[in-house]
């Protein structure tokens, strides 16, 4: 159950409206990389998650409740900055100053007349804010990302608090406002450590590389396609150890040429590598065992009941 | 701020897996009429309403908690039904009894070989909810409307309501599951109890009819259009007196002869109505003021802080 | 069968042109809450609705023909007011003042040098309306509604045309056209004559509360949860009677200590209502086979036929 | 404006409910080709063909008249086809067949009972069309194309028929139901009938190649880039003369050398073609006036009014 | 396979930073016309059309690949439009120029200071191309068409092709910088180049009319509708000949008559046509045969492989 | 440039045609995870990336040009999978064995007699791989990432490569066919082999923690808010040290009495950490030097190539 407090986490202000920072700042309100986003990802990866890393599902939930309340401190700053406009509107039967967003008459007396201004403040949400990115392109659940396997989902998480972070960095550019720059830095704060969150609890799931359970095919996880007619460019990740499972990487110089010559890549042999097709199946075998087993024991054979209650 | 509660509302519970009914309520997690879309319609609300109406606002806020709850109630629920989904995707290094749902083999054995069985339960999200409705589009901040006038906006919270309502009626029918039964039923119970609540809110603002300030033109607000060739359908919505304004419906019988006599209704005169131009005028004059008064008042000037801490 | 009236239903002009009025006014042609969404509603539910109700049927095919028909009317406008454009496109050969667009020369000579000019009027639609919104977003089948239950299509289509109304007194603001003002206002005022018109066809069909059939749980239907913490707001949504059923609402100031208690709402017996499960049960089984006999008894078996042609 | 008469434009029947083809239908109308994309395709090209085409603009509004009176016809054929699924809804209380559904008893009596059942017409649209394709993803603006210049948005519309054409024919061979069959035959007859309309009109406008007003570069024109490694294909379309300029096509049969010789095609010379940089300049300044008089002098000054009224 | 060249085919360059024109050229990078949506079109009309077509399939394949370049060379040069926005977002600590954006202080002096500014190149991309049309609507595969018969796709090509011929020439229009406007000549060319292209490959296919294998109905394929109330519009559309199949058109004149006096246009013969349903049903079926026979004949019968390597 | 090999990087085979599996591989070919939106990213990207990070754009496109090719490689798969299915719509005048599909006569004999065939299959694509995933949702460009610090883009990337990698794990269980697994046990190897490119490029960028140019606020960074009532979880996500700034985890207990005790967050000292604003804002000020140098330096002044031809 959720519960909600009066209070906002962070003590939000502004020192005057700004209907266009307004509209910078619905990219985190309803926008690919915003705290709706974050909330909703945390919250639907958890449900999976519950069985069998409790402990996780109860940092999956505490993260998402901390983006809804930021969701709220961005409504907020959005509805502050949007000031009178939703006054202005209510005075409808007068042709008040809004005029001047259009006609461009005493522009620098109205704080409507700039240049990037958003229509639907004005139209539709009735000087609100919209659901939707900077843009006006609406919140999309083609955003969010859960794909029941923990090893993924914090991964995908990390990526995302990357993402939100710099949105909030490339914000902070374009205020002056001293209480708002406060409250974005506070936000691009939480969003790092989210990040070292979300890394800590990976590192307790062991082995957790490659992400889920089947292991990579040793003929081909160590290659490297050099897809790009020209100059050859080499570093780190084309040429000596590969960062995780520590084989050497092959370098294809020629891929159409190396293609051709193994009829589509058939029956190549494991090179730079001392993993072989046996110890890989037995290593699928063993941790397939013990994922599901840890999956199956958790779950209640058939009645089902989610929170603790007594039955 | 939220506030997570680690209890569900409402004890969810299942007898026993059933994944093609956990495809058909995702209608009330990810669909255009479900949970999330009634949470984030108040939310979004809420901030334009805060001012003049903190009391609206608190009521906005609570059903927004508790619809943010029911979401919860949904996908406990559907992450039930998936039961072992899960699991059997976890034994990735076997060839498990997952595959009758291609070959029909032993289907009855099998709880996934059902004709309705959502592709993405098993390839995508793991075996658990998805943010979509049931045929697997994504959720859309499209669903959500939010317009800045209270009058609208609760007429408009009045319809979501109804539409939950009906999908949550309709649902109960495809489940024989007595505990899935019992939760769907609450569930519906709820948006009809929201409903009124937001009735209630709507009838202590007055006037409120039309919504918004200004008055319909009394030329045209009691003209019904024929627009449908063939025998005359008449009603209390094309004779008699109107609903709201107690004006005379005027029935024009042939619109295309009609339009032509007036090209295209110009020098109309109001008819079966005691509204006049002038009448109209000093009703948008006055609710005019009285509604940019009430919000103009309630913002601070310059300088604004959202809660209600000591600056 | 439809057909096409060469005149306009209501005699649209402009002025002068304005392309960023025009850009507004997208709200209304391709917007969540615009004409062709009304039309597209209206329709879709007509089909459901045939059978039992051939009234209702009827009534929703004219408004959602005469939706249609404003449809017609808001393109026009647009058009008219994006004038010129298509003409200097097609100049294709000549750097024309349309440049000043982008380099803000002689801006004021140019009635395209303003700040919210749509691009898409420039090098996608050649000068023509889109099918968007005013931010360019396109039309999408999710802002319609139709549930196949009456008593719920015709709560949605009043919120509807609350919000097609608010929309309008909003653009009006925003044009000093007076013959555009015009046609918005006669815009305007059919929806307030719609919201009229459905409200009177809803008050035929008796009962009509809950929408639906079936009856509220009354253990769960006259309760209030408290969701936030801070100060009491107390309101006719939470105290004295509920405006429907007449319930006395409950009010649960302490919803986490309140479902701990309960186990999650279990045991509750109602309080505050005369309505029991007994009651409940018999008011469902009734309603159940009115309704459902009112939609079987007007469907022919077997083969069928939608218009009364004779066979 | 719009105008509805009872009739169908076409009688359509059905024998029986058939859900399953009823799910298939929906293609023609939500779907990406279906009758309404159609409809509103014609339509809103309409608004800026107008002036200076008048009689083109009658001609698309005809046929998107038309094309909504399809839209009718599929959505009263779904409709029919759902048969009684509305009103074994609205038989809440009981446990009626629909049930098969899910567990598969008896499912050979019940005509819900089939694989591929869109589950939105059970718990969404009680029993209707809804505007989606056949796998439920809403119908969207993003189907529509109109560009302002009539060269180009006919050959779009012969396009759109040729699509909408081949879903009929593949849908026809979906049902063995003789009024169907009936029904999308003449469907996709009309199809045809209007690809051929929009032929002639195209036919009329000349030049009509290249589409829009500037010819295309003669240096760039004919020329035909093998981007495909392997054995050379040679067909009408990379040897011998251009369908419409007449040009020599050229070959090149290696494009990475000669995009690196040429320093990204820099410092060519038209090749077999008597076109030049001049004859095409000239070429473009006759069109480019004659094209954008015939609007501009088509065009009112000022003021403006769509339908033909006297002012 | 693919392959990278790491040349552009072009040599795009720019005269200096525009980042106005960037955003209009969005509508060629990710627009409903632009190279992407031309690019996934091909490419994926490609693999139906294998078999029985390889000649088609090579075409399609070459000109897929040469859209990609395209693109490649619109985002290359968005980016050099978009100059130095990644560096000054880089310069995270400093309040630089980038703040006049917003305030308006020497804009004349910053190349930010447009109107028509997108918001995502400061907020979301950090300076680079966004995957949106110029009003920041994300690219989507509802843009492309791919349906399974060469007749119909062929079509589809030559329109999506004129409108990105259109939407170059209206491009060109909006900069004054020459090397983009040649960039631009150099793109929209090639448009045409490969209109020629897929309209000599459709010719190679006889016969091509109707696309698709079914006849059309003779009772309804040369009959107009005059669906317009008001003066009669004739042309070559709805007078004379038909187009393709040489049939008389038959004027409707007043279709709400005519479809009562037919009951919905049953018990019809063919007028004005010397095709009969018995010279239709042959033709069907030996195309049918043909074309099912090429697809079949092509197709390995069990074990498929889709390159020429040895197996 | 972009260039087309005709054989595929793998030499995909399928045993027999099973259309079922065909649609649950749409999620790999037009589904949120799926490789176009792996090489639309990368594609995407690279255009910010090549200044100043040369070497890095070139792992991008190379990358990006193998997931195109990969691309490929699905989309053969889904086309053999699909088999015959063109060849019978093509044999448009017979009622053939495709309608065992609707009633399910010798179902067994007929590969398309499965619950969870794709309508869009039969009707739409004419038996090719349409572009959406397995539900029919169109891609979308929303499913992209790319926001111009490669600090940021690795990371996103890194994810992506989890979530593909775990996709074709769930693939592999859900069908029998060798010659199919064998592909996608190489697709899935790649992501694993990428995923450890994509590493190794991000550890040569130093420093990389937090992502973007600031450094997080010391006073917001080691603190992890309890949002859950219930049972306090403890883990290395908010006790002992933060993985990456080693700074000690504050936990707060109780977030409604700290938030409200403090205001909303006002008036903190850093805790648990050793940094302070003042090392704050020195890193800040030489990180942003350094980066926006690196750009500026990379960038020419004025006009701009971007490929390394002679000018």
């Amino acid at each position: 159950m959720f519960y909600h407090v009066k209070e906002l986490q962070f003590n939000a202000r502004v020192s005057k409206p700004d209907p266009v920072f307004a509209r910078l700042l619905l990219e985190q309100f309803g926008g690919s990389n915003g705290e709706l986003k974050a909330a909703m990802q945390y919250f639907t990866q958890a449900f999976t998650c519950k069985q069998p890393y409790p402990d996780k599902y109860d940092l999956l939930m505490d993260i998402a409740t901390e983006e809804f309340s930021h969701l709220e401190i961005v409504g907020a700053t959005i509805q502050m900055l949007l000031g009178g406009i939703n006054g202005e509107l209510k005075d409808a039967a007068e042709e008040s100053e809004i005029m001047q967003l259009l006609d461009g008459k005493a522009a620098k007396e109205s704080f409507m007349h700039q240049a990037m201004f958003n229509p639907q403040f004005a139209v539709l949400s009735g000087g609100g804010p919209t659901l939707t990115d900077s843009n006006g392109t609406p919140w999309t659940a083609a955003y969010v990302t859960a794909n029941g396997d923990l090893t993924v989902d914090l991964r995908s998480n990390i990526a995302s608090e990357s993402r939100a972070k710099i949105v909030y960095e490339y914000l902070i550019k374009f205020t002056e406002d001293p209480y708002v720059k406060e409250t974005l830095r506070f936000l691009m704060t939480r969003e790092v450590a989210h990040y070292q969150q979300f890394e800590a609890a990976l590192s307790t799931i062991q082995p957790n590389f490659p992400p889920g359970i089947l292991q990579s095919d040793p003929r081909h996880s160590n290659t490297y396609y050099n897809m790009s007619n020209g100059a050859e460019v080499r570093g780190p990740w084309n040429s000596g150890e590969s960062s995780q499972l520590g084989e050497t990487w092959q370098y294809i110089a020629d891929p159409i040429q190396y293609v051709r010559e193994t009829s589509g890549l058939q029956g190549l042999k494991p090179t730079g590598t001392d993993r072989t097709e046996k110890t890989v199946e037995k290593m699928n075998k063993a941790l397939s065992e013990e994922r599901s087993e840890e999956v199956t024991s958790a779950l209640p054979k058939g009645e089902n009941q989610w929170s603790t209650y007594s039955k």
